[in-house]
């Protein structure tokens, strides 16, 4: 663990959590305010969210892996992809990261646009029951897509991931708008929350929903569907973050780059 | 063919047609509810049934291939890509799935919001042969998408083979709501009449036209446009799922997988 | 020349013109007839056209080409891509197939919702010269796209040229239907033209317009952006279909085929 | 400098600023015009731009990089990634290319459709201060997702480069439009001002805001996040255009492409 959290590596992918996210909430939360102008389509909305994620994994994607989600973060822990310390830092970067987007766009907005600021709710008198129903499914199909575009085991065509997880997150809102304004997210639902000081009492929905929903789909990829074998001392190490494959990995991608930096551009 | 039927990876790939169709039901139909906040747009929902697809084909095409539709399966049958057992599994699995996801959908939508669950029905006063014709048409032209993006005999550059087919879905409904709501797959016709017991007279038209267009797609791709030359006995074997070199490269990839499982990730 | 109009083939590619001109305008006219229950939008039939261009290329891409498009089919000949009769046979099998893909559309649409059929004209009090104008440049960006995204040269990362070829159609769409309904496409324009017995004194227009534009991105390309430096005996070989190069590959191209039939699938 | 300035491929690819400014301008602008016959949609208007650059990147990419964007070259140069001529090259290109754009656009489009030709202004009561931080976040995001896209460092899956780089504009629409009209490009923003002879008192906000929001990018990506280590002289070298690994990856695709050229097509 502690070399993994000691690299300059691991702090630029947590700080790239940190503005990922930022980002994100930004403009996924400033689509979908209620503008007096033109008030936005749900299409319109679930674009913005969609393309907001297919442009940030695609900046991002090699330098943090652009979860930009606790409930990915989590599920990837749950999956033992990642290590329990980058998964406290990336959380915790991601909430901070959100919060701050919300603010921002509090600031730049007029107050007659503020609104509750795209706060999830429950919609259409649907029960707290029925909303986290839809949010495990809808996180549920977009972990898995993840998961899968970005399986490097696989040697088939895999098109564009950022794209597919993209358009992943805009499929869940095309439908999930309708139910819960659609999470997928905790750090989308937490952060206009704190900003405006609201929590309705169906704010657990938009943790529990995503968290579960993400880490069914982890536990089915990663150990039935598409299984890794390994021998215990090795995932615990991936666990702590002390396996050497990774490291390996995380040398060699230094070495890598500082040998193209010696011949770039 | 026992061999086949009986691997863990013949079941993998059945649960997982009976998941993705059941997530391409629900996601789909839900999104062309008759919604009381904001009736959903044509595109919107045209949208949703294409971001479906392309989401499951890139999640689940390296498990199962990601059929997801009775009318796709059958085709590829007819094509002599696959077993027998393998259509006949599959096209249950994907009818199973659709019901369970069509009676998801229903418990979590609130009463007044039911309608008829987005039943496929003619529309605008056209006859069911007109009905037949389009729902041929349309699936022709998906089948053959699906045909060329998934063909490893290909050496050009195919791009993103999910997002292609899911666009060519979304291309179908932007056209094909008009006449019948767009079905071009029998099992996302099956799954809101089984749950709202309501069949109606035309119902025919959507198990017909959807197999009849994949069908006539696979004849024209497999046999005149980009035939496979193989011998009788080959075929055969192919269709009892006793073909060597499937079951070969059956083995291979299990193998490659084991072998990546032991140095992953 | 002989020899290649005489091969298989040639034959499979002139029939693919036909069959995806006949998709691409049955779908295309069709999204956007003036549907009493619910007029279709600009985006929608933008992207009605452009998924149609998009699905259609990425099925039948390796066959033909998938020029669906006389323009682009005389700028790929004036560009010295494709040999004389080979232009002459796709531009018939596209007039063709337009033609019969209007006239089952206008068979499987309720006499109330044909209309015009969707016929190119001039809007919004535009002149023809203005309308000219616009048909040039609309189809010289989408004829760059094709240019770029299917010449064999490149090296870099071309994504999905399906894709971008059929994004290319929307964006012409999305501001040309504003001031012609969009053409680009002479056999677009002339069937309907031809089933409804209707030709608008500016239907010149939809001939010269995306000729010119294609032909003027084609000799940009092919003799001065990103030229082939070719003798005149060989230049003409190509325009006579002889060319010995081409035929060596088209050789190699079947030879591969059947190799691989005999091991597939 | 002199060399790089001196070639053919520079000649081209200044052209090709020139060409693309244009016609991304005339369709950007044209897109968002307040048609008397149908309103264009926000969405409609995003995509139009999006699409607009998706197009034009994946047409031109190969020849010149296919900025498109003043703010886009000068963070290039700010990043070390070009040199300085070529920099005052392509801005000039662009900013003569858009006006060109926006003055074909004012000739064929009929008088009562003018308007102020999408000219960018203050909407929705912001100040300028909230304009310009919109501005650099929107532009920040779109420039890292092109640092990214075209960062021949990486050897991950980056799928479509040009389609990624599409919808972060599209992407950055969805949500400007609100606050601005949407800039994240200098020349878009000039152009129409010089047309109309109009330059609103906030006219700064779109140069100060894109070019800062994609150097602060630049500064990010190319220093900190993913750092080339090159020493003084050879930094010094790419600014004055005459580093030699340049000139020597000039070189060997000029004999390529002359290679291929013997050979092809």
């Amino acid at each position: 663990m502690r070399k993994e959290v000691l690299t300059l590596a691991f702090a630029r992918a947590v700080f790239v959590e940190f503005l990922a996210t930022l980002i994100f909430v930004f403009i996924g939360l400033g689509s979908a305010l209620k503008w007096p102008s033109a008030l936005p389509s749900i299409l319109q909305i679930s674009l913005a969210f969609g393309l907001g994620i297919a442009t940030l994994v695609q900046a991002f994607g090699h330098i943090s892996g652009a979860h930009i989600n606790p409930a990915v973060t989590i599920a990837f822990f749950v999956g033992n992809q990642i290590s329990f310390f980058r998964m406290l830092f990336y959380v915790v970067a991601q909430l901070v990261g959100a919060i701050t987007g919300a603010g921002i766009l509090y600031g730049v907005t007029p107050a007659n646009t503020h609104g509750n600021l795209a706060i999830n709710a429950l919609n259409n008198n649907i029960t707290p029951g029925q909303a986290l129903v839809v949010e495990i499914l809808l996180t549920f199909q977009l972990a898995m897509c993840i998961f899968a575009s970005t399986d490097n085991r696989r040697t088939d065509n895999l098109g564009s991931p950022a794209l597919s997880i993209g358009l992943s997150v805009c499929l869940g809102h095309l439908i999930g708008i309708y139910f819960t304004g659609c999470s997928m997210n905790p750090a989308r639902s937490f952060a206009p929350s704190v900003i405006m000081r609201r929590f309705s009492s169906a704010h657990w929905v938009f943790w529990v929903g995503p968290i579960l929903g993400a880490v069914l789909a982890a536990l089915l990829y990663f150990y039935i569907l598409v299984p890794y074998c390994m021998n215990m001392p090795d995932r615990i190490a991936i666990v702590k973050g002390t396996y050497e494959s990774e490291e390996e990995w995380e040398e060699q991608r230094e070495e890598r780059k500082k040998s193209m930096e010696l011949t770039s551009p």
